[in-house]
C-alpha cells in the first residue's frame, strides 16, 4: 500500500466554476511520481466554516498527508493559514523576521512594475501574510506569500497540512521545498512506487472495451484499470505495483490483438507526440487552413517547443473572401459546391500546401453552430482534408456537442488524419535532411 | 440562508488530472441562477472506499442536496449508482422495463455508427446499467446511462442523492429532469435568490485592491466578497441576498471612483464580450496576423457564434517565410531588426489588415520559450500592435509563466490593447452600416 495524501483546494472563484483548478492535478500528478496516491481532491469557497469542514473530513480520513493551495494572499478572504492553525491545533501568530522578508519582496515588486501604493496599505497586507501558526515550518516565498507545513500539534494527532499559495507557478516553485520538509518526509516514510500507464485508442466504443476488459478478467490481478472517453478517444489508464508488471505486459499484448486498428498508442504517447515526432523524423513541414477551427488546429500543432521545425503558418480563412484571397478558393467552387464541402476542405488543403510551400496541408471547412445549419447542412458537419505530396485523405462528420465542441473534436479528429497520412509515408533520412539542411528554420518563436 | 448542495465528481482520470472536470463549475453556476449554494465539490477516483467517504462526508455535512457526476456507463470501475444505494440504504436491483429501454439506445447507437459488437456483451453492459437502488427514481438516459434521485432510505435521514453521467452533454440535457424531480424539489423548498456580480479591474495589484477594501469595510455589510487575479486581470465577484443590494450598489460607487481607468468591466461583460460587441457596434471588421500565439486569437475572436460578422480571417506567421509570403513583412525588416521586434509586430497587424481589407488588424510576435531567448530577447518578450483605421497602439511586454502562460497571456493582453483601441473610435451608425450593407457576410462558419 502506497502512503496517501488529500488535497484542498480553495477559492470561491475555483468552487463557482469561474476559473478552472489547476493544482489539483498538477499535485496528483507530482505526488504519483513520488510513489503517493490521492484519495480526495476537495474543492471549497472562501468561507471559515466550509473551509474548517474540509480540513477536519481529511485529516480524520487516513490519509498520511494534506495538502491545499490558495487563500494566503492579502485580502480578507484569504483565511487558509489561520484556519489550519485552528483545525491543528496551533494559532497564529506574527513572524517578525517573515514580516520583514515580504516586506521586501513586496517593495522590490512594486518598483519593477512602477505602481504606487499606500505604504500603509502594504505594511498591513504584509503583516497578515505573516501570521504564522506557532510551531508550523515556513517555506519561503516564491511569489509574495510563504506556504507552511503545520503538523498537529496541541494534543491531537493525525498528519501534517502543507499549506501552499494558489497561484501555480507559486506552488510548484515551492513544492520543492515541501517535500523536503522533515514532518512531511516522515508523513510518506511508507510510500512504494506505483507505475501508471496509458493505452490510447480511436474510435471504439466503450461498450466493446468492457467486454474485453470482462473477458480477461482472470488474469488482470493487480492491476487498477480505469477508462476515460474524450473527443473520440478512448484512454485506458492501468495503475500497478512493480510486481503485477507480467500481468500488465499481458494486457497490453491482449489489446494488440483486439484492438490492432484502433489501438494508436501503447507507450504513453498523445496523438500530438506521434504527430509531432513523425512529422520530425521524416523532415516534413505543415501549414494549415482553418474555416470553423479559426487557427485551433495551428495553435495545437505550436504548443509544443520546438515545433518551428516543422509548422511553417497557416491561415483562418473564416470569410469566403479570406478562403478565396489568402487560401486561393476559386469563387466558383464556392459558389457551385458551399463554403462548407469536401470540394473547399480539399482546396484549402491544397492552397494551405501551396501557399508556404509546406510538404503537407490541412484543410478544414464546418458549421460549429449554433446557427448556420440547414437540412442539407446541419451543424456539426464538418469536411476535413490532409494532403500530402502523394496522398490525401478526407472525412465528412457530423459531430455532436456545443460549439465549443464541435470546434475541439474537429481539431482531433485532424490531428488522429495526420497521424494516419504520416504513418504511410516511409522515414527517409537522407533524402530529407539534405533538402532540410539547405533551408534551416529559424529557432522557436 | 439559501439551501445549500454538495457535488461529488467521481472518475480517477479526472483525480488524476488526466482530463479537465467541466460538470463541477457547470452544476455549481447552475444551482447558483436556482437559489442553491455549492458547499464543497468532491472530487474521487473510481475506488469503493473512497466514494463511499465521500459520499458520507457529504451526507452528513448538513447539505440540502447531494449530487454526483460520472461512474455510471458499462465497465467495472463504474460504482456510482451502487455505492449511493449502500450509502443510503437502498440495495440494487434490476429493473427489467429500463433494461428493456437502454437496449433499444444502444442497438440504435451501434446501428448509427455502423460498429459491430458482440451482442452477449451489449447485453451485460445495458443489465449493468439497469440495476437501481431500490425505491430510485430513474432519470430517463440522454445518452445511454440513465440517472438517479436516491433519498435517504432504510431508516437513515439525510438529504436525497442524486446520481448524474459523467459525460457532460449528457449530464447537462438531464439536469432540468433532476430539478423538477418531487423529492429534489422538497429539498431546495428553502431556497433563497442570492445575487452574484462582478467587477473586473486589469492591471491593479491585488495589495492596492484589498486596501481599498479594507478602507471600504464598515459599509460593506451583507456582502461576500472574493477576489481573484488571472492573466493580468483582477476579478471582485459578490455574492449578496437582495436585502443588501443598497450596500453592493454603493461598492460599486466607490470602486469606480478609486479605479478609474482600471475598472473595465461592472456589468458582468468579460473583455471578449466588451470587444465583441464594440466591433459589432461600429460595423468594424478585423483580422489578425500571429506568430507565436500561432491562431489563438483568431480562436479566441471566434469563440462566440455570430463572429462571423467582424472576423474575417487571419494568418499563422509562424516561420519568417510565412511572415513575408502571408503578411508582406519585408525580409530587409525581418533581417534588420529580427523577428521579435516593435517593427515587424507593426508590420503584422498592417499586413493583416490591408490582406483582407479589414478595418482593425493585429499583429503579434514574441518568445513563448522554453528555447529562443537571448540576454536582449528574453523568452516571454511579446511584441503587440493593434491598428486601426486612424491610429494604432503598441506594447512590448516581458511575460513570466511556461510557453502556454506566455501564448495565453498574449492573447488576454492583444483583447485589452483592441478595447482600448475601439473605445476611442465612435459609433457611427449610418455611415458603416451603408458600407457593411453592401458586403454583407454569410452565416457563421
Amino acid at each position: 500500500m502506497s502512503a496517501r495524501a488529500g488535497i484542498i483546494v480553495t477559492g470561491t472563484e475555483v468552487l463557482t466554476g469561474r476559473i478552472a483548478d489547476r493544482n489539483g492535478p498538477w499535485l496528483a500528478e507530482e505526488l504519483r511520481t513520488a510513489g503517493v496516491d490521492v484519495a480526495h481532491v476537495l474543492i471549497v469557497g472562501d468561507r471559515r466554516e466550509d473551509l474548517r469542514s474540509a480540513l477536519l473530513f481529511q485529516v480524520a480520513s487516513g490519509v498520511d498527508l494534506v495538502i491545499t493551495s490558495g487563500g494566503l494572499g492579502p485580502t480578507a478572504d484569504d483565511l487558509t493559514a489561520e484556519v489550519v492553525g485552528e483545525v491543528q491545533g496551533r494559532p497564529s501568530e506574527l513572524d517578525p523576521d517573515l514580516e520583514r522578508r515580504i516586506g521586501r519582496i513586496v517593495d522590490a515588486l512594486l518598483a519593477r512594475r512602477g505602481w504606487r501604493v499606500d505604504p500603509a496599505a502594504t505594511a498591513a497586507s504584509t503583516r497578515k501574510q505573516a501570521l504564522v501558526p506557532r510551531g508550523a515550518a515556513v517555506l519561503e516565498p516564491v511569489g509574495t506569500a510563504p506556504g507552511l507545513v503545520v503538523p498537529a500539534g496541541g494534543g491531537r494527532s493525525g498528519p501534517p497540512v502543507v499549506v501552499l499559495p494558489g497561484p501555480p507557478a507559486e506552488l510548484q516553485g515551492m513544492w520543492p521545498a515541501a517535500l523536503a520538509d522533515p514532518a512531511v518526509e516522515r508523513a510518506l516514510a511508507g510510500r512504494a512506487e506505483l507505475h501508471q500507464r496509458t493505452l490510447r485508442l480511436w474510435n471504439t466504443p466503450e461498450s466493446e472495451l468492457a467486454a474485453t476488459l470482462r473477458d480477461l478478467g482472470p488474469t488482470l490481478g493487480g492491476l487498477e484499470i480505469t477508462t476515460c472517453l474524450r473527443g473520440g478517444e478512448l484512454e485506458v489508464v492501468t495503475r500497478y505495483s512493480p510486481a503485477a508488471q507480467p500481468a500488465y505486459d499481458d494486457l497490453v499484448v491482449a489489446m494488440q490483438a483486439a484492438y490492432p486498428g484502433a489501438l494508436f498508442s501503447a507507450d504513453g504517447r498523445t496523438v500530438d507526440d506521434i504527430v509531432a515526432e513523425a512529422l520530425l523524423a521524416r523532415h516534413l513541414t505543415i501549414a494549415t487552413a482553418e474555416s470553423c477551427t479559426a487557427g485551433l488546429l495551428a495553435g495545437r500543432l505550436t504548443e509544443r517547443a520546438g515545433s518551428s521545425e516543422w509548422v511553417l503558418g497557416g491561415q483562418v480563412v473564416y470569410s469566403n473572401a479570406a478562403k478565396r484571397e489568402l487560401a486561393g478558393v476559386p469563387q466558383e467552387l464556392l459558389e457551385q459546391v458551399g463554403a462548407v464541402s469536401a470540394e473547399v476542405a480539399a482546396a484549402l488543403a491544397k492552397g494551405a500546401r501551396a501557399r508556404l510551400r509546406a510538404d503537407l496541408g490541412v484543410g478544414i471547412t464546418g458549421i460549429a453552430g449554433p446557427g448556420g445549419g440547414s437540412p442539407g447542412k446541419p451543424v456539426g458537419l464538418v469536411h476535413l482534408c490532409v494532403a500530402g505530396p502523394a496522398r490525401q485523405l478526407a472525412r465528412e462528420v457530423v459531430l455532436p456537442g456545443t460549439r465549443a465542441d464541435i470546434r475541439t473534436r474537429s481539431v482531433t479528429l485532424a490531428m488522429h488524419m495526420l497521424r494516419e497520412l504520416l504513418d504511410g509515408i516511409p522515414v527517409q533520412h537522407d533524402h530529407g535532411r539534405a533538402r532540410r539542411d539547405s533551408n534551416p528554420q529559424p529557432p522557436d518563436p
